[in-house]
């Protein structure tokens, strides 16, 4: 898949209501009604808040890994996917300076990423959007799509994973709940 | 290090005097009588043709291998560096579909990307620059400088990289060299 560029903006318009947005570490995101998340879109909207990122190819799975996600995964816009979460995040740059097999180990071997995100397949549907190379306050935007009936499971997802140690890299996040 | 972002731009000033743009594969660049390879510089500089990108942390090299590297590694802007060459390359879909363990193994295992560049320091510095999630045309910008003293082991190098097996992924390289 060719990278495909997103913009997503906060401010008057967009398919999303904004229900909540929760600073988990650091500095917070100023509230906003409605979100937009706008994949191939060039120029420069404006909003309260605008997020730039990219699709790009992953930076960690194996062969292994990625066949075991591919064959679960499920496309973005399914019509009972009336939740849905943006967390940009920032890491330190102390995981930034890790080699790439120490970046591994922590993101796997320790933390269970992918072994993580897969038990919670199919019910949430992701998008992983790097910003790092962009410039801009964040390094990824990850976004998220699932069921009313399955809220309880996402918010486990995103439990495990804060409670990993991948996350003692990461210096700022911002939750952004949204639902339409 | 934080990423920093860079702007080539070819025309008529420079601190470089462009000697030739070589299409190694695919589409050349037009030629131009200068090069400035700007740091950290803001905005949107015209020039014949631009390339953007940003400095980026390590996506192959193990913690080992980042060492040996730093050990022998010299600094840009030496005074006896009086050429230079930009090589913009793009690489094949094929190759960015691969997962993080197959572009390794053809990186290194296969190719001895790190192990062949080591070689040849500190005769020849070098800075690679990211610009795949940046759009554009190329997905990196390597900058090297060297002595003139150097330049038939510099051939060496790049004779090297385009005979490994990493390179069959290449499908566009353009090849600038500079003197000043």
């Amino acid at each position: 898949m060719d990278p495909i560029p997103v913009l997503f903006v906060a401010g008057a318009v967009g398919d999303w209501r904004i229900d909540r947005v929760a600073p988990v570490r650091g500095e917070a995101l100023p509230s906003a009604p409605r979100l937009a998340r706008l994949e191939g879109a060039q120029g420069d909207l404006r909003g309260i808040w605008t997020l730039r990122g990219t699709t790009s190819h992953e930076r960690y799975v194996t062969r292994a890994e990625k066949e075991a996600l591919r064959a679960v995964q499920p496309a973005l816009g399914r019509a009972d996917s009336t939740h849905a979460a943006l967390i940009p995040v920032r890491k330190s740059k102390e995981w930034w300076d890790l080699a790439q097999d120490e970046r591994r180990r922590i993101f796997e071997e320790q933390s269970r990423h992918v072994s993580i995100g897969l038990r919670y397949l199919p019910a949430v549907a992701r998008r992983l959007y790097h910003c790092r190379d962009l410039g801009g306050p964040f390094d990824f935007l990850t976004w998220f799509e699932y069921a009313e009936r399955d809220a309880d499971r996402f918010e486990e997802l995103v439990g495990e994973l804060r409670r990993s140690p991948e996350w003692d890299y990461v210096e700022r996040e911002v939750d952004v709940r949204v639902s339409r």
